[in-house]
């Protein structure tokens, strides 16, 4: 990231001593994903000062490039007449997912202004539904007739407009149907008098446009594919979703997983102002705040026991919070699993034997090991048993809550990684609490 | 993932009938990746028996296709001439990434029965360090001279074996020095009679066989390559890294990330056998009954005043709950920045702020609301705003401790997310505890 660091500090320098010119040539010269960055690290003044150097086509690559909060900041300060002139210079798929961002009022007032067959083809993606391959496809592709010859589909390549950003040739029928595709560098090796159909390949992986984009991801991801097409029920071409695009979905929605699981939104990242994370962070702190409370109100219940034996309270903690480490691991796991494909239904019951065998392992090893040290601790016998055994059933449960809450959540259609530490930790504080401090209440009598 | 599931069926229907030859025709015509999905579903001795029925070459596609566990367990029953064979037929770099998951005796053996020329391209690959691109790059690839018109080098990707793997036309000059690229698409275009020098980029982004992995994906995602070349210090060409290894690559640093985050070991799947993860799961649930332990000895020192009010053995949960929340949500966004290349020194003043002024705010808001809930439960006005005080200054410490021990784990080269839950909410729990039972100590006079 160092071309990064250089560029920064290169446009700083120079906007500070107002040599505009030289920081136009500047930027125009550098990479888009180079300008993004920089921009981002800038207070907002200065964002769009820098931006507004830029050249129409460059400001669309960087706009492209950019994440969303610097982006929603940027448009802010922009007109609607030099947002549309800039949108309209870019591929319809990367203008689309600009446009998604904008407030309702700003993205009409732009659509209106761009010219009519772009501003088209934007709408046309956007009707697809989010996070499908509909959103993200580059509605631009090279096809070739397949009783076309190679040197007939070489010219026609040649010719195509969008051959730059085209990654195969898509062989169709009479009917516009996907019959085929061709490596470009397949066409280069083949000898020119060749019809295409000979040297096409047939089984073509395609997806159609409500594909979910993480399906799309994992197809792409698993069969190598540099460009996977998008047809209609007809198995018309509608567009293709590009490697660099599925690179994308990757990592955003494996921030999504990590993110949601550790109970923040799927979206946050690192730079956001405190104000745009606000909100969302303190909903989930609430939502802790209620499932600790219901933790707390069933310690509540056993307050008597507490009185009459405090050491209770003391070793409390620690069922609860072997519980957590109990189900974390579990569901991290399982969560991985369902995000990769690799949990499907009919490894279910495998797997929670896996969970359940290595729950009632490691809770009776960790159990052993606890009521020994409690023991050599406040040598009390039998508090020290009941440790042991609460601590194990504890992560017995938590096997079973690690992987069935995340698989329900799935059936539910709801991501599995809302079944965040949050949410599945009070199912084992709950029962921790309650096989602690009910078994210790039974056998209270023997423990004083 | 449809089309495993059909193959997976096929196959276990082909098996139980004995159709050998019906089989081997199945699995000659299906894509390695769904075959070695199709594998890992199979009891062991069944995987043995599927896998010798393909072909030398499809053998070597599927076991590339293939997760660690599954392979460990295949080429433990496969003897090394068989392996041998096979590997000899993979590319360099995919037999590379076999032999080093076989144990150290049977890579040897494996190594000394594959041709000279192969096995020694494969030791010089398995010479580089873990996770870096010479690990993991292809030494082979496309390179013509600058001088040379595009005609000529059509004719020279034509008869280069290596075409079918390769997404660029590389350029070097008299000294084999890299000195730029064309891309494929752009070789169609052209005019023939153009020389190649007039027509390649002559910015060539470029990593050195020592560069982490995580980096070279991190450049091909930002700048959208389909392949990175790999350079010695004299900018000579060694192979280049492609987009579908950097895929691979993303993802398993991803898993990496949020396993590991959540007590796991990074390269853990769903279906490991549970004898695989047991003791790397035992390990870390050791190391979380550690910190439980230190957490529990510090109610210790306040037994006493538990025994004077067990309600503070109620409320203790909470603050340590929500200094957990705090923590978890603040080095969550932490960590995946780092990976994201979002969180550089420059900006660790701005994020700290942030976090500082988000654990503030919602720390306060918090408490208030938990202060309130507390009078109301147990009507006890001081010890309420002792609880609301101890959850709002746990969560500024969580802000803290979330954001400076990723952090601090990155200064000392160890891989930010083992700052997992486990670690990092020791801190809040021990300080959560102190602080809560601290300040009723200091004040129990005034509670009873």
């Amino acid at each position: 990231m160092e071309e990064t660091l250089r560029l920064g500090e290169t446009i700083k320098d120079l906007l500070e001593e107002d040599h505009r010119e030289q920081l136009a040539g500047v930027l125009e010269e550098a990479h888009p994903a180079d300008v993004a960055r920089t921009l981002r690290e800038l207070p907002v003044e200065q964002q769009t000062t820098v931006f507004r150097l830029l050249s129409r086509e460059q400001a669309g690559s960087v706009l492209h490039e950019m994440d969303d909060q610097t982006l929603l900041g940027l448009v802010r300060a922009l007109d609607e007449v030099e947002l549309s002139g800039i949108l309209e210079g870019m591929p319809a798929d990367n203008a689309a997912q600009v446009v998604d961002e904008l407030p309702e009022e700003q993205a009409e007032k732009v659509l209106d202004l761009m010219k009519e067959e772009k501003s088209e083809e934007v709408q046309e993606l956007l009707e697809y539904g989010e996070k499908t391959a509909g959103r993200i496809m580059s509605p631009e592709f090279v096809a070739v007739h397949e009783e076309m010859s190679v040197a007939q589909a070489l010219d026609h390549v040649r010719k195509a407009a969008s051959a730059e950003q085209a990654f195969y040739l898509y062989v169709v029928d009479d009917h516009d149907h996907l019959v085929g595709v061709v490596p470009f560098r397949r066409l280069i090796t083949a000898d020119p008098a060749t019809p295409i159909r000979l040297i096409r390949h047939e089984e073509v992986v395609s997806v159609t446009p409500e594909t979910d984009q993480e399906e799309v991801a994992r197809i792409v991801a698993k069969y190598n594919l540099l460009a996977v097409p998008v047809v209609d029920e007809g198995r018309r071409l509608l567009g293709t979703v590009t490697v660099d695009d599925v690179i994308d979905v990757i990592q955003q929605e494996a921030t999504e997983d990590i993110q949601r699981f550790g109970g923040v939104a799927g979206d946050e990242t690192v730079l956001d102002p405190p104000n745009a994370v606000f909100t969302k962070r303190l909903v989930w702190r609430l939502i802790n705040l209620a499932t600790a409370i219901l933790a707390a109100s069933v310690i509540g219940l056993f307050e008597s026991s507490i009185q009459t034996l405090a050491t209770l309270a003391v070793f409390m903690p620690i069922v609860a919070s072997m519980g957590g480490i109990g189900t974390t691991q579990t569901a991290t796991v399982v969560v991985r699993g369902i995000a990769l494909g690799d949990m499907t239904m009919s490894v279910v019951w495998r797997v929670l034997r896996k969970e359940l065998l290595l729950g009632l392992t490691t809770g009776a090893a960790n159990g052993v090991v606890m009521a020994a040290i409690a023991y050599l601790w406040k040598g009390q016998f039998l508090l020290s048993v009941i440790l042991g055994v609460a601590l194990t059933l504890n992560m017995v449960v938590a096997a079973v809550v690690g992987t069935l809450v995340p698989l329900a959540l799935k059936a539910f259609r709801l991501d599995p990684a809302i079944a965040s530490s949050v949410i599945i930790t009070t199912f084992t504080d709950v029962f921790g609490f309650f096989s602690f401090l009910g078994l210790a209440t039974l056998l209270i009598n023997f423990l004083l």
